[in-house]
Order: C-alpha cells, then sequence, then structure tokens
C-alpha cells in the first residue's frame, strides 16, 4: 500500500473536474494538482511548447514524490503522454484522450462521433489515432473551437454570443438535408468545455450522447493503481494545490470547476 | 546619431501594429519585437505575472543592446511601465496607455468615453489614471472585453458571434432612453481589438470616435528619441523578430497585423 499522492496537472483550473472525477472514485489517495495558469492556454501554443511546459509540471510533480502522474488537460494529453511516459519512467503517466476515446466508443452505435476540442489538440489527430485503435470503423469529425474556452471562463453558459459560437461550430455536424445530426456520440475533449455542455446538448438534440473523460479517466486511474500495487488504504485522502499565476484567481474561478469552496490561502503559488 | 535598435514587446503579435506604426513614422529606426506567444494572453492574468513577464522581455531586449524600449501592450503598460523604467534606468520606457489615453482626450468633445481593454487593464484603472492626469473633467466608462483576444484570433472579423460579443459588451454606452451611445470617443485599449474596429464602429454609429493608441505611441516614441539625441540617420532601418513559442505560428498570424510578407524563417524562436 502505497501513501504518496498521485499527482494531476492541467493548464489551468478546468483540470478540477478531472480531480473532482478522481477524488469520487478514490477517496482515499491524496492528490496534488498543479494548475499552469500563468502560461494558460495551452490549446493555442504550438506542441513543442506545450511538451516542455509538460515536461516542466511533471518533473515538478515529481520531484514532490508523486506515485503516479495524470495529465488532466486534454492538449497536453494529445501531444505529451508518449514523452512524458518515456521520461518519467518508472511512475505511470495516464492521460485523458484515451479513457475520452474509450468512452466515445463505447457510447456510438452508429459509429459516427465527433470530438469538440483546442487547436492544439485538433490538429495533432490524438483522439482519431486513439478511435482507430479501439475501432478502425468508427468514423471522426473533429471541430476546433477556440472561442469556447474563453466563453467557458467568461462565464457564458447561455445566452445569445454562446449559442452563436455553438452554431457556428456545430453546424457542419448537422445533415444539409434534414438538419439533424449525422453522430451519436460527441466528446468534449477539453476541460473547459463541460461548462458549455447545456448549449451543446440543447442545440444537437437528445439524440446525441455527450461524453467526458473525467470519470472515464478516473476509473483507467483506479484500475492502474490496483494492478500496480499503488493504491492506499488510508482513511482520507487529502489535496494540495499549486498554481503559477495568483491564487486568488485561481481560488475564485476554480471553485466552480472542483464544485467545492476553494479560498486563495488553499493554494501554493510556485513558478516552473 | 545612434544607430542601436529600438527593443519593442507584446505578449504575441498584436503589437504587430504598433510596430508598424513605429516603422512608418521612423523608416530609419531599426526595431527587434519580441512577442512572448508561449505565454499569451497576458490579459487575463495577474499584475504580480504579467509584471515577470514583462521584466525578462525587457531585459532579454536589454541584453541585445536596444536604446530604448517600447511595451506594445496595453495590460503589460498598464501593470509595468513604472516598474520597468525603475528597473532599466536610464533606458528609456515608453507604454502605449499613457499616448492613447492622450488621443482620446484629444478626440472628445462631451468628455464622456470609453476603454475597451482586458480584464488585466481595466481592473488596474490605468487608463481612468493617465485620464484624470490629462482631464479630470472626462468621465471614463470602461469595459473589460475578453472575449475580442479570441474572435480576433479566430479570425471572427464580423459575423454573428461577433456581433453578439459586441452588443453583449456594448450595450452599457447606449442610453436607456434613446439607445445612442453615451460616449463621442472609444479607446480600442487592446493590440487585438483593432481587428474588430468596423463591428465595433458599425455598433456605435457615426457619432463616435474610434481611436487607437499605435499611432500616438510612434508619435512619443519619435519625439522621445529626438529630445534625448536617440535617433539615427541610417539610410533604412532593419527589424528582428524574436518569439517564444514556434516561429510558424507568429508568421501565420503576425502577418495579417504587421501587413507584410513574414515567414517562419524571419522569427527567432528564444526562450525567457
Amino acid at each position: 500500500m502505497d501513501e504518496r499522492a498521485i499527482g494531476v496537472f492541467d493548464s489551468g483550473v478546468g483540470g478540477l473536474t478531472v480531480l473532482r472525477a478522481l477524488r469520487e472514485a478514490m477517496p482515499r489517495e491524496s492528490f496534488v494538482y498543479l494548475g499552469d495558469t500563468a502560461r494558460l492556454p495551452y490549446g493555442t501554443k504550438g506542441p513543442s511548447t506545450v511538451r516542455r511546459y509538460a515536461e516542466q509540471a511533471a518533473a515538478h510533480l515529481v520531484a514532490r514524490d508523486v506515485k503516479m502522474i495524470v495529465i488532466a488537460c486534454n492538449t497536453a494529453s494529445a501531444v505529451a503522454v508518449e514523452h512524458l511516459r518515456e521520461r518519467l519512467d518508472p511512475v505511470p503517466v495516464v492521460g485523458v484522450i484515451e479513457p475520452g476515446a474509450r468512452a466515445l466508443c463505447a457510447a456510438t452505435t452508429t459509429k459516427r462521433v465527433a470530438v469538440l476540442a483546442t487547436p492544439g489538440t485538433v490538429s495533432g489527430g490524438a483522439y482519431e489515432q486513439a478511435i482507430a485503435r479501439i475501432d478502425p470503423a468508427t468514423r471522426v469529425i473533429s471541430i476546433a473551437c477556440a472561442l469556447f474556452v474563453s466563453l467557458a471562463e467568461e462565464g457564458w453558459v447561455r445566452g445569445p454570443v454562446t449559442e452563436a459560437a455553438v452554431e457556428a461550430y456545430l453546424r457542419p455536424l448537422l445533415s444539409s438535408a434534414e438538419g439533424t445530426p449525422e453522430i451519436d456520440a460527441l466528446v468534449l475533449g477539453c476541460t473547459h468545455f463541460p461548462v458549455l455542455r447545456g448549449a451543446v446538448e440543447e442545440f444537437l438534440g437528445p439524440n446525441v450522447t455527450v461524453v467526458d473523460s473525467a470519470v472515464t479517466t478516473a476509473q483507467v486511474v483506479s484500475s492502474q493503481l490496483a494492478s500496480l500495487g499503488l493504491n492506499t488504504a488510508d482513511f482520507r485522502g487529502q489535496v494540495r494545490f499549486l498554481a503559477t499565476d495568483e491564487p486568488v484567481r485561481f481560488a475564485q474561478v476554480g471553485r466552480f470547476f472542483i464544485g467545492q469552496p476553494l479560498s486563495a490561502a488553499d493554494v501554493e503559488r510556485i513558478d516552473l
């Protein structure tokens, strides 16, 4: 039994939705969450830059003696998961792309799915590749929804701007003939996007299943921990929060993503 | 006569509009432009983080022996201009807020003006303070338009999303009675916003003068250079471009801001 914490990192606070799912699945585990808020977003940056940032974040967590690394950020998972596995071996590394692809393949019956993600995640084709490994017959439409990040940060969950943006990005998913969706499952491939889930579901209607990868990622982490004998029997795990920008901002926005009270005093400012 | 270059920095490529105005005003001067594209945007980050980033960018330029620093980024100007003046003395430092405030005060006759800027620029009140120093009787409405940055980067100059966002942010500028603007001049207080100038002007109508600070900043730089005896008599100045994210991205987006061909080979990747 290993009482060391699990390290989780993201470009900002969006990954707290993943942390929340991890804690619900593994309440006895401890976690260190690192949000690289000073350099966010990752989704519009080049792969070599994101890889370098991911490496710095993971190295910081490993220096704090974590027993596993979870990359909560889709963009960092897309470009850095293999790289980090090589660099950090034997510390296991779990990303969100693989679990997200698995959830998507489980949810579709028509084998026509969509991925909504950042430009950085879409351009590398990581979801397509992960889905092809699970079921090569599944057809994937990927859409880079850059504006969704700002909409989520602005807190514009609904309203005319969000509706116009949802329509602009998702219109290609509707058949030109009947105006109904050509897919039956969709993954929100960025930790910010669950904030806009209601607006996306409303636009696409009840025949499209919207999956987010947080819960599936938590299942993968849980089973990997068990199979490696790394899980703990502690009564109640602890959580530490680290951020590269000011703690007060992390706490202000973060509490909506983690769904619990969070104050600046809970957050340690670090430099990477 | 001083043939050293002028150092210009911004969080990304938006400041190239300022560089363009500088070159038009001073074709004989050489420039080194640094875009901190790997860590953009600055406008949603905390003041201490932006101050640290501005210090690193300015130090890099000073190490390249520039004779003056121009902060092309409004957010960095708002939180770091005084700090950099102290740190870099005797190298002169010019920001865009002061020239923008001057342009605004020159443009208004009703003494009721608006500032559209990032959350980071608005929250510090830098434009209000600069305007109060020039004309304390001028009333200022500041609006943080966080989404405008993504709209500009997405290239959505017009269309339903941009129109909805312009309306959401600028509606407070209209009088509730007649629906006409309560201001007669407005500054685009972020280097990205000139991309949306058409949409802003269309919403507010012909009675509002929209100023951007690039031209006024160039005038201030030109007169400071002359008064300090730092200007050059070279026939034709050179420009070097530095970026912290990948050069190919800088060149792709940058060419629209600077209005000239720009290839990745023209851009040197640096780390800060």
